[in-house]
C-alpha cells in the first residue's frame, strides 16, 4: 500500500483521531499526466475491439480483486473517512454489486441501442439505403473521486464502472481525503486489468497536492469526457474549463441539493411521529454528508405541523454529532450552518448532542417561515452536512411559491396521502420541472442501483440533466450512436449483422424484436 | 404573406434575378423577444401535459397546413433561395415526411424509454423501492433556421418537429434569407395550434436584423436547449453564450463538414467512370449547398487514380454554375476557393462554366498530394459550395496520416471492393472515431430520415456528438429523464401504469416487454 518514501508526497489524516496515517503517496506531475493520458489513448485502440465478454469478465475481474482486499480495505476506508466499518461494508458491497450490474449489461449487450433500417433497392425516385445505428465508445474518460463515498463513488465507483463498461479507458484523479483507500482500489484494477489481458492503459490513476493537475487533465485534448461527484465549486469549475477547450467535451458532475421535502398536512397528522424519525435519521445518517441529504423541509401550518416540529426537535436533540469527514468538511458545516442561523427570521429548533471530538458535526435543524424563505433566496443554499431547514408555510399558494423558488435538485419528496396526491397535483408537477427523482412517502437518502434510477437533474444539482451517474443508463454518458450505411455484412460490429449472434433486443424498421434479418 | 409596410423592416432578395421580393418583415425588438418567451414558458404547463394523439394530431395538422400553402410557398421558396422548384417540392414532401414520422412515434410512446423496477417490500437489510422512469420535455426550445435548407431544416423542420414531439414549445428564429418563406410556414404552424385546440405561446416565431436578437434568445433563462444548422462560427458562438449562462443548457448545432470519401485501388480500377459521375453529381448538386457535400476525396496512387482524375475533371468542365442561396454565401465561396486554390501544392484540376449570373457559384475540383495535405492543416477546412479538394496520397500509411489529419465529420464515404474491406480495416476504424455516418459504396449527400439515422458526429461537425438533428432519435435532445420512486398508481403518467394503458415497449426489471404488471 505504501509508495515510495518522499517528503514532498501526501499522507492520509485520521479525521476521528487526527492522527497522520501510513503511507506517502506522491503527486503526479502535468507530465506524468500527459503520459498516462497518452497511454490511455493508445490503450483505447485495443479496449474498444474488445469483445461484451471481455468487458464483462473485466468488471467482475475488478470486483473480485477489491473483495480480495479483505479487511485491509475496510480499515483503511474507514481510518481515513471517519465512516464506521459497517457503513464502509455495505458501501463495498454496493461498489462489487454495481461493477456486476454493469458486466451483465454489457455481456446482455441490448444497451448500444441498435437500430436498422433495411434497404428498399428498387424505392422511387431514390433507393433506400441500409442504415444501421449503435452506441460506441467515446474514448478516455476523466474521473473525479467524491469524499463522502471512498468506494461506490471513487476509484472504481459508479463512473468508473460505466466508462470501463462502455468501452472506454479511464484515469481516476484519487481524493486527498482517502490516499490509501484509492491506492488499494487502483492496485486491485491494475491487477484485474493484468490479469484479463488488457493493456495497462486501461485505467490510470493520479493524484495532486492542489487542483492544478486535474485541471489540466481535463484540458487534455485526449480527454473525452469527465464524472465528477462534489461541491458546485468543483464540478462547475471543470464544467467551465472543459466547455471552454478547443473541442469541448461533456462533464458528468454530480454537485449540491438540498432535496426539498414536502410535508403535506394528512402525513403530519397522521403519523407525525415516525415521519419525524424517519427524517431525523435521515438528516443525521453519514453525517449528512450524502448529496441525497434532506436539507429543506416543507410544510403547511397545520395542526399536525407544530407536534411534528416538536418531535423532531426532540429527535434531534437526542441525536449525536459525529466525525466529519476531513477538516475542510467540517469547517465549512459549521460556517455554513452558523451563518444559516444567523440570518433573519431564521431560528434554531434544536441541536444534538455535541461529540467531544476534534471533527464532530453536531446536527442541526433550524425553522422559518414561507415568507422569510421567499423574500431570502440565501436560505435555498446547500449546506453540507447534518443541516436541515424546516419552513412553515401559511397557506398552499405560499408552499407553491416557496417550490418555486427552489433550484434544480437531484429529489424532491413528498409526504401524503392518497387524496391528497390529488389535492396537490400542481406542486408534484411543479417538483417535477425541478428534479431528476420525486420521492412518495420516503427520505431522499438511499439511491437504489437499478435499471430505472435517475441520480441527476436539473442544474445547479448536475452539469447535465438529461443523464444519470447512479443505475445502468449511467453508461450512455459514455458512448456516442454511430451509423454504418450501406456496410458489408463482414465489417459490421456483431450487434448489427443480420443474424443477430448476440441475440440482443434491436429495432427494425422502427420495431423492437429479437429477430434476425433474413 | 405580407407585413405590415414599414420602412425599417427586411426584405427578401430573390439571389437569381437580384429583384427585392414582395413584402416587409418587421424584425423584433429585445422587448418582443421577451413576450414571445413568456408565452412560451406559460403554454409549456399546459402543453407538456397534452396527451401523445394531441401532440401528434398537431405534428400532422402543421404538415397538412403546409401542403395547404401549395403553389405559393413553392414559389416563394424557389424565389427567395434561388433552389428550383421540383427541389423545393421534394424538400416540402421530406418537411411533411418528417412532422408525419415524429406524429407516428409519439403515437406510439415507446421513445419515452420507460424503466421500471418493481418493489421488494422485504428485501434485507433494507426494502427495494418501487422506481419508474420516462422521457419528459425539457420547456421552450429555441431553433435558428439553415439557409440552404428553406423547408426541411428551418422554420417546421427537423428541429422543430422533433422538439414539439417531444412536448417543448418552440420559438424559431427565421432566416433573413427566407423571409416569405418563413412567415407563410408560420401562418401554417400558427394556424394548426389553433385547429388542435392548444395555447398560441406552443409556438412562437422571431426575426431580427442581425445576430443580436438571437443571442438575447439564447440567454433568456426561459429557454432550455437550442437546435441550430448553419456554419461552424454562427453555431459555436451560440453554444459559447449557452455554457456561459447561469443555467447552462444543451446547443444542438450541426455546423461544418467536409465529408471525407476515401477512394480504394479497386473500386477506382472498377468502375472509375461511374464513381466520377457519381461524385461529380454529389459535388455540384443544389450548387454544392450541402451539409453533406464531399469536399474531400482521397485516392491511393495506383493506375485507376489518374483514369478518375481526369474523369472527374471532365464532369466538372462540363457541370454548370448555379446561383447560390444569397449574396453572403456566394462572397464567401469565391472567397475561399480562391483562397484554397492559391495554397501551396494546389492545384485546379477542373472548374464548371460559369454561369452569367450575379451569384453563380462555379464548381471547382482541385487536386494535392497526400503529403502537401499533411503539411498543410488549412486544406481540411470547409468551402461550403461546389467545391472538392482530391488528394493523391503516395501509399496507404500516407492515406491513413491524411485521414489522422481531420477533425470530426457528419459522414466519411468509403468506395471500395469487398475484399478491401479487410484490407483496409484499420482506416475503417479510425473513421469510425471521427464520424456519425460510415458510407459504403455510396455519396455522402442525401440524408435518409428514419431511426437509424446519425446526422451528427464529433465537434466541430456538431457541438454535441450524442445525438442526430435528423431521424427519430433527434427527439431525445429535447427530453430529460425523471423516475417515480413509490408513486401512487394514480399519479403515474399513463406510461408507467401497471396496466400500460398505452401498450408500448417497456423495460421491467431490465427485460424489454409490453406485459402489464400484475
Amino acid at each position: 500500500m505504501i509508495a515510495e518514501i518522499n517528503t514532498q508526497g501526501l499522507k492520509a489524516t485520521n479525521p476521528r483521531t487526527g492522527q497522520v496515517l501510513d503511507g506517502v503517496f506522491e503527486s503526479n506531475s502535468i507530465q506524468e499526466m500527459n503520459d498516462v493520458v497518452c497511454k490511455a489513448e493508445e490503450a483505447f485502440h485495443i479496449y474498444k475491439k474488445a469483445s461484451s465478454k471481455q468487458k464483462a469478465d473485466l468488471l467482475e475481474s475488478v470486483a473480485s480483486e477489491i473483495m480480495k482486499l479483505g479487511d485491509e480495505l475496510l480499515d483503511r476506508a474507514s481510518a481515513e473517512t471517519g465512516l464506521p466499518i459497517a457503513r464502509i461494508t455495505a458501501e463495498r458491497g454496493r461498489t462489487v454489486n454495481q461493477l456486476n450490474l454493469f458486466a451483465s449489461l454489457v455481456r446482455e449487450g441490448s444497451w448500444k441501442e441498435v437500430s436498422i433500417d433495411t434497404s428498399i433497392p428498387d424505392r422511387e425516385p431514390i433507393p433506400k439505403p441500409d442504415l444501421r445505428k449503435l452506441l460506441i465508445p467515446i474514448g478516455p474518460v476523466a474521473v473525479f473521486t467524491a469524499s463522502n463515498f471512498p468506494l461506490a463513488f471513487s476509484t472504481a465507483g459508479g463512473d468508473t464502472a460505466s466508462a470501463l463498461a462502455a468501452g472506454n479507458p479511464v484515469i481516476v484523479k484519487g481524493h486527498n481525503s482517502h490516499l490509501g483507500t484509492h491506492q488499494l482500489v487502483v492496485g486491485a484494477i491494475k491487477k484485474a486489468v493484468w490479469k484479463c489481458d488488457l493493456p495497462e492503459g486501461v485505467f490510470g490513476s493520479l493524484l495532486g497536492a492542489d487542483f492544478t493537475l486535474g485541471q489540466e487533465l481535463v484540458k487534455h485534448p485526449a480527454i473525452k469526457a469527465v464524472g465528477f461527484t462534489g461541491s458546485f465549486s468543483g464540478g462547475k469549475a471543470l464544467y467551465d474549463i472543459a466547455v471552454r477547450r478547443k473541442e469541448p467535451i461533456p462533464v458528468y458532475a454530480e454537485m449540491s441539493s438540498i432535496n426539498p421535502t414536502v410535508l403535506l398536512p394528512n402525513a403530519l397528522s397522521g403519523n407525525s411521529a415516525s415521519l419525524a424519525k424517519s427524517l431525523s435519521d435521515s438528516i443525521t445518517m453519514g453525517v449528512g454528508q450524502f448529496c441525497t441529504n434532506p436539507g429543506l423541509l416543507i410544510g403547511l401550518d397545520e395542526p399536525g405541523f407544530d407536534r411534528f416540529a416538536e418531535q423532531l426537535k426532540e429527535n434531534i436533540q437526542q441525536s449525536c454529532g459525529d466525525t466529519m469527514l476531513n477538516n475542510g468538511i467540517h469547517v465549512s458545516y459549521n460556517e455554513n450552518s452558523t451563518s444559516a442561523l444567523s440570518r433573519e427570521g431564521v431560528e434554531l429548533l434544536g441541536q444534538g448532542k455535541a461529540l467531544n471530538d476534534l471533527l464532530a458535526g453536531t446536527p442541526v435543524v433550524a425553522i422559518t417561515s414561507g415568507e422569510n424563505f421567499v423574500s431570502n433566496p440565501t436560505l435555498c443554499e446547500e449546506v453540507f452536512g447534518p443541516y436541515s431547514l424546516l419552513v412553515k408555510c401559511k397557506d398552499k399558494e405560499q408552499l407553491k411559491e416557496v417550490l418555486s423558488r427552489i433550484a434544480g435538485q437531484l429529489t424532491i419528496s413528498f409526504m401524503l396521502s392518497e387524496p391528497e396526491a390529488e389535492e396537490y397535483g400542481d406542486l408534484i408537477e411543479l417538483a417535477e420541472s425541478k428534479t431528476g427523482r420525486i420521492i412518495f412517502n420516503g427520505v431522499p437518502t438511499g439511491v437504489e442501483v437499478c435499471h430505472s434510477m435517475v441520480h441527476g437533474g436539473p442544474f445547479p444539482s448536475t452539469t447535465d440533466s438529461r443523464t444519470t451517474s447512479v443505475g445502468t443508463d449511467a453508461i450512455k454518458r459514455f458512448a456516442r450512436p454511430v451509423c454504418y450505411q450501406d456496410s458489408p455484412e463482414r465489417l459490421l460490429p456483431d450487434e448489427l449483422k443480420n443474424e443477430n449472434p448476440l441475440k440482443i433486443m434491436r429495432k427494425i424498421n422502427g420495431e423492437f424484436t429479437r429477430e434476425i434479418i433474413g
